[in-house]
């Protein structure tokens, strides 16, 4: 997420009443997470397992919960929660608004886009031309729709991502900042849930057509033209590449990538990254070739052991 | 589906600038895809693969890519697009009617049906007597609901097929012209998906019983009796007998037939036709006396080897 | 389900015009199903196979097709069809009450609770503080929410059970008259639906969260703390302990239990109670120890195969 405008160290310190290291006014542009951070950007860390990884990232505020050296050319703003801090910098550029109309003032919608009754048009979102969204969908807060797109009814577009610190008191949520985009001739299909990043966007690509009762998580990619059955989960923070397809019932881990042109079958669980232009099946998911040659051996082993 | 008057061969190849090979005056009553056509009806092709399959179905025009043969008794309408052609016919019939009010103007609601808040009933849909619709339910246009039926709060009736083309240029949808009928006594959950059907109907039998978050694709038919378990997904064209059960989360392709009693224990993935009055499970599903057997077989192996 | 106040034995048996053994005026608070039955609850019985827990059971009165031995301190009502009766004695305490407003003039709405457009709240609803309730949700008949709750849009709150008698004729619902009770500081996704209990509550204890498109059955317990992955489903009478850890699309059974901090991952299937603490994979589900080493000793097996 990006600020409005740019802002100094002192003053973003100031709203989380921290000590930093680095000049006064060495500007800041937005905060975001460690996969998706670009120079300007407020980048958190509380663990020292991933201190490195943080300091070494192109952000280049990091906002920790020790003085460590600060990199050349970057900043530190020093927490005790770096988490709750995180938050409260997210919350205090975009914090929730509630919305007193079905379609909110500030949404933009193009021309020809038909709304159909009972959508919800949340505050500052932008949609296209030439769009349907159809009955009782819900378009949350500051999704950007593109032009030719197909919304139908029930799904929602722009909930919060699940994803939470665990603590002695309980779950405490990384409240999102971040949106969901829908590029153009997306079609998407009834009751699914598309989460808006945390920081960053949660994508779909252009001419990609989902069927119904699909969950995509927050911050996840989904390529060009891709094809994805009903009841498929994707997980946060994956990448889904161009000309996928995706049968239903698919379930998809946070944080890997899907190779162009895979095709994973129907009720398959993907835990780790795939090559593209292959197909794969299963739960754990392996390449069709591999599994068939697992599985006539087995069955072999049983007929044998069947004849003593 | 069916047009609203009869029509001649040459006014409906001349919506689609097409030549013709039959009388002018050659009668079309409607469109239809392959596996539901009759006498009457226009199918298309285009691929050689099912140019034979077309020509011989009970249709008796056929919408076709390649000057063959007219059988007797038929007539061909000459495309170098016979998917695109084909939604246009359709569309010149039945094109989306955006509507703007909550209960459209054309719907016909019986005596003692209670629509609650939220619930959307679109354009030329009828519902019987005695049903209640729940809160932020989608009726989507030209859905037939019988007496005596409970559809639950969220659930979408009537959203368009999942079923595109691929083209160079990305996927092209095969607009739907069918529609969706509930028979009388069947009750739907909450957050339940049923597809239109891309030219005919996807029926859901009398007295059948969906559990939530349940996904039936376009074109299907499930028998009467029937009791489906949450977050089940079955694909278009697949055909459920009576009183078959199907519980959580199973998924079901499209095309086969799922025979009369058949039960169909959770997470089970059906990949081919089944026998009735058996039981199955797994994915893909065998039939519960051969899944033992193996099992069992497999068990005693681990057990032999681990005594080496 | 407690009536508003106690009545006489006399006064419900006369309700559904049957006989009955003990006093006139032997005292009836309420309705209850035989897992939740407490002191001056119905009970119902209709299979001889159930007769002595029902006899046995916490529960007063005892609705029955048999003229059995009254336990001592005990009454029954005598009915050729218990579970008809069953039903007739809830809905007459519990009919459905159709709404005729988006927010139910009888629903109760505390200080800071946001409703955003569309969210359909239904009659006797009670919402607590500080709680924000999506757009087009619906938050059903006497759903009780805690506390600084979320509920994301299009969640279905309080649907009736999914729970049937099968007859010769067809299926025959046992009408709900339980609720959902919401603790303090749960969240709840996108499009999730957990419904009402049949006669007791259905419980989402404090502080759990849950993802979208989640399926929770009626008289299920969630425990405290526990997280909750997208596409899962939990079936009715299940005991989720303090502090489970779910992941998607994991499908569990009804009526068993899964103990404090069980995890259990992607896409298992859970048909038995579970002891806590461990970490379970699986359709069906083994505990990860156990079926790593099932799943090494088959690889050696196939190995060894192929070296032959």
């Amino acid at each position: 997420m990006k600020f409005p405008k740019v802002h100094t160290l002192k003053y973003i310190a100031s709203l989380v009443d921290a000590n930093y290291i680095g000049d006064d006014d060495f500007p800041i542009q937005g905060i975001n997470e460690i996969h998706r951070v670009e120079a300007g950007d407020i980048v958190f860390v509380d663990h020292p397992k991933y201190y490195d990884k943080a300091l070494e990232s192109a952000a280049t505020i990091i906002l920790i919960n020790k003085e460590v050296e600060c990199p050349v050319g970057k900043a530190l703003i020093l927490s005790d929660d770096p988490f709750r801090d995180f938050v409260k910098i997210g919350q205090y550029f975009m914090p929730f608004q509630s919305a007193n109309k079905r379609i909110s003032d500030t949404a933009e919608i193009g021309e020809g886009t038909i709304i159909q009754p009972g959508a919800f048009i949340g505050n500052h979102v932008k949609i296209g031309k030439n769009c349907v969204i159809h009955s009782n969908a819900s378009i949350n807060d500051h999704t950007i729709i593109g032009d030719d797109v197909i919304i139908r009814s029930g799904t929602v577009l722009g909930a919060d991502a699940f994803y939470y610190k665990k603590r002695e008191t309980g779950y405490d949520r990384l409240k999102s900042v971040g949106n969901v985009i829908i590029e153009d001739r997306v079609e998407i299909g009834a009751n699914c849930t598309i989460d808006r990043g945390v920081t960053a966007s949660t994508i779909i690509g252009e001419g990609s057509m989902l069927d119904n009762l699909i969950q995509i998580g927050h911050d996840t990619i989904i390529g060009k033209k891709c094809l994805i059955a009903s009841h498929t989960g994707i997980a946060g923070c994956t990448i889904v590449e161009d000309e996928v397809t995706i049968w239903g019932q698919v379930g998809i881990i946070s944080g890997i990538t899907i190779g162009a042109k895979a095709i994973i079958l129907a009720q398959s669980g993907i835990s780790k990254s795939l090559k593209g232009g292959l197909t794969y099946f299963g739960s754990p998911a392996e390449e069709m070739k591999q599994l068939y040659k697992k599985k006539a051996i087995n069955e072999i082993m049983i007929k044998e052991y069947r004849k003593k």
